[in-house]
């Protein structure tokens, strides 16, 4: 068993984290860190609103007893040597100072932004862009570090480029145009998305959202040469809104294809990449990396965002395109506190360990 | 003051054109059609939801005190010559059969989709394709009517084509790819969308609606000859879906333009149409007919959707696409049931009116 | 294994008798029955929604395998005597004619309130009124019936009856006043509450359901003799709303006691109640028949609804009343589709089959 | 014109007086306080939610013109003399601390609980108990204030206390059995309720809540001698719970009273008191002080919170109770945010002016 330490364990993705690290057959979490004001509670009272006197546990699924007394380190309490990993979930101002101090000694996987755009940090999708792992021992030569960090692609890329990848291998991919409807949950909650700002209403702008899509997507899906990652040459551009759905972002793609491609091709080709994905046996990826619906009202992220626990990325409507001679339009399905962050760190965790990277 | 009746007068649309010819100055409602089931009952009563008993009036405006007490009729017992005018809310089954018995005598103001692709049938936004209007005397002369079937557009099709006109008057319009997300109240309420399948939820998918937009927003584009309409020549693909708000269709829009255009030179364009457009002094007219927003944030379904009673397209996140050499991409909202229907169809009938085709 | 019918398989409750009976232990669903309209249809094909595309299958769990190609029958297809034991979920009007034609022959399990206030008819709540089975066998000979009917109770009914039983055994309950916050599923799906009206909203009135509940928690608490039910002597006043909630029937309950009763002597009762009740080695029978929280934020029907697959009743805010001289105040949850309804239908079938009355 | 400030300017409530006073033909609102990290920034600026961009104005109705650039001050800044009243919307812990300060020289209209549970301050509702004003004159002489500190109730305890008033005066009240379904704007927005929280849920607790509705609705409705007033000898108790509505608290009472009064005598009491209400010439005053509707599915949240501007107490579901030997039982709906709060607060200060308070 690998030990590992999780910092920003009560926040939305932390409570994800908690709950994929939960009977983890490969890796044992045995501290956890929170804000100043959380330390040295027990977990379960730390997510208390003090307030409301609402619990913040959102999850469906119940707080995991081995969890629940554990009590709230500092960052200060780590000492890295006693971890094989440390999994982050910090807002990207704080993962700027804190992720380098423990890199030094141990791999760090991130779900934060801030090393994303480093030229010697890949950001990995597993199964996806497996081989610029290697962009990992540049990174560790580069700074002299024993560990790395390695960041986690926003949760609106991950379901984004994990489409287009067996499109863009098939056919080429020139352009794409993306409208996001993205869920609550995504906004963290401390304090999110307001209940009076987006009940009956659409917020047509998420801060920040729309760069990070663009140019993470064609990072994920450029070229790895020893020393860095040229970017895919398709151009790419996004719209993100906020809905009032909880979990689960929506994401409406237009594609403009290099070679022609008709929608049951591209189907063909995302059900193949789904069968061969390199990742299918780790211990946390889903039973299906894609799923593709026939039912043209699917996916729906109420209905389809815990297919595999969260884990698939579900597609429908697939179809011709009419402004691309040749291109396709869809919709897809992506769990952003699953795949799209905590969940998808652990697969990423597994990945890298499974490639003795850990 | 012209005579007129509404058939359709209890569904979503009926209300409004309740709410729209309420003291209007220039149209006196004088009789209104329902379904079979309501023929007889008092306006009021017809409304009542037998099962639940909830009174189905959807709009925060109170039920109007002029059309409370009136009996529904047949349609059979209406007399068009008795009408000036006759506005239709129907499903668009009945309207291929209902309309032309009454345009054969009596003009015919439609919000439904029967006679909207015919050759000798224009789709008119008031103060955006007037000259169509003549196409309604060809459409008089060849199939010998007195009156003519005027149908407005898609309520999803009118915030689209608003503001792509300023944009291709001046830029030129080359592709437009849009994401619908819509509104509840267009799926009108008999039964409308059920709350079980859209809570928490986005249904990704509306029947027949892309190909409408799609058409449409050429169609009303276009260039009108003496007898007919040649269609735009950009294209355009949408994908429309339903997400949890009452009243407000909100639009996120790529557009490739011919010629380089600046955003700020965009919303130049669209504020200097909605000064100058030709229908503003009409009596339901909108004192803006565009609004543009600079917040970011905005439009917001909820917040924005009844600036001028709900007939003003706004505009907001005008920005430089990153696809398209020259292009755009901005967010609309426009109201479904209002501009979008039938109090834009009662602006429809000032228009014409104004311009002797009444 | 017995052999059952489902009378009623499409509805909500319909799909919930569906889950219910997935891979059940002791009964066997062979023949299903639906509206005239979907005879000879497939199972999934019967859920599809013609005009919206939409398929109107609400449960997070997916449809079984087992149902989803079987035909549809006609009432007249079954043959009361090839089945063991019928599950019917209709409305009243239809379960009035249809009921009694099977009831001659073969059980009936009903959720439908027709026969629920006649003499010879108990109401059954497994665990709650066991003995009240008798009454069946009074049923038979009154009506020369092989079968019976045994209806369940309103689904408000349920959670109310279930923990005012423990309190009323040790303490005696003199007066109840019960708000319900009721969920949209309880109104079923065809079409159940429309989007529309319920968004930003509660309908504060449910037709009929305030006097079921009176009349049947009375009913259900009161003593059997050889020939009948005498009502508990309790009074009891509800008034029930509707609110935007998916799933999960929210009650506010004040109790006016006999005796004086210490918040914590009723939590006693309720967990001691729990523990001891008579059905809990039955297959559909939950591991907690109440759950007792001190976090005075619980229940909430989002986070709570699901524990041990909706058979559980959630008690929350167990206090002393401040009107009362001796009574208390809670608020209870309980899933109307699950405990509520067709999972309790089939729980109540398992208690009967154990006690030979199957 | 009388000088006014507000203590408390952005809040939800803050808001609320913004709009109240905006175009007073009494009050002129001069100087704003809001927070310490507003002061120095323009209204507007200060309203924006510095993470999410969002302008955190809440109200349908657009920012007055007169309040947009108004540069927010400290409190320290405000010299009382220079003010004929102040009014405050603040926390309860602030408002210990900062309405004596100003109270000393100038009367203090608020919405805090701080000083409402005081013996010589009375909890006025304008037009229930205007003789209780009295008791500022007594407060004046207790604490050696030129001004006075006067309280608005709990915007939940409006409702119940207009209700209850006629009821009282006519047939006696013994017992008060309330649960409300509290809006989400009555938690303010910072943040308020998180949307992650409420959506699809319920929750059935709301800190202090209870206690304060318990107490101020036997204060208000008591009898007042020289010094200090006797609360009234009825019992009430209250389960106060949130739902996902944005604004309006709906109410469900139960009220036993000491003689025996018939639904439509109650009904006839409450529009007699409606009519006949002193406030009702005041600038501020609805139109109707009640309304009672036949429709049993109202008062509606949606539909009912904006009639005459949110200041009218709308009342449903009249009819008679059932546990109650004489008793009532009935649904209302009160505009938290208006009559329930800054709304009230200023016809409270309208009807202070008017009988020489001020």
């Amino acid at each position: 068993m690998l030990k590992v330490a999780l910092i920003g364990a009560t926040g939305a993705v932390g409570q994800q984290f908690v709950l994929a690290l939960n009977k983890h057959p490969w890796f044992e979490l045995t501290q956890i860190v929170s804000s100043e004001r959380s330390a040295g509670k027990k977990y379960m009272d730390a997510l208390r609103d003090p307030k409301s006197g609402i619990l913040r546990w959102h999850s469906r699924e119940t707080i995991p007893e081995y969890i629940r007394d554990v009590i709230i380190s500092r960052v200060e309490d780590i000492s890295p040597e006693r971890f094989d990993l440390i999994f982050t979930a910090l807002e990207s101002e704080d993962a700027k100072v804190i992720e380098p101090q423990f890199a030094k000694s141990v791999p760090v996987i991130s779900t934060a932004a801030a090393f994303r755009y480093e030229e010697d940090v890949p950001i990995l999708i597993p199964g996806v862009n497996d081989q610029h792992a290697e962009l990992l021992n540049t990174q560790r030569k580069n700074r002299g570090w024993q560990g790395f960090i390695a960041p986690l692609p926003n949760c609106t890329t991950t379901g984004l480029a994990i489409t287009l990848k067996p499109i863009m291998n098939e056919f080429g991919v020139e352009m794409v145009f993306m409208t996001s409807l993205q869920a609550l949950s995504g906004a963290g909650r401390s304090p999110g998305v307001i209940a009076l700002d987006i009940m009956d209403n659409v917020i047509p702008y998420i801060p920040k959202e729309e760069e990070k899509v663009q140019i993470e997507s064609k990072k994920i899906l450029g070229d790895i040469n020893s020393k860095s990652i040229t970017p895919a040459t398709f151009k790419v551009s996004c719209t993100c809104t906020r809905v009032p759905v909880l979990d689960g972002h929506t994401e409406v793609v237009f594609v403009g294809t290099k070679r022609h491609c008709e929608p049951e091709d591209a189907r063909e080709e995302m059900l193949k990449f789904s069968k061969s994905v390199a990742v299918k046996k780790l211990p946390t990826a889903p039973k299906d990396f894609i799923v593709v619906h026939d039912d043209p009202t699917r996916p729906q992220p109420r209905i389809d965002r815990e297919i595999n626990d969260g884990m698939t990325t579900v597609v429908g409507r697939l179809r011709q395109d009419t402004v691309f001679s040749n291109g396709l339009k869809y919709v897809l399905l992506s769990h952003n506190e699953k795949m799209g962050s905590a969940k998808g760190a652990v697969l990423l965790a597994e990945s890298l360990k499974d490639r003795k990277f850990l």
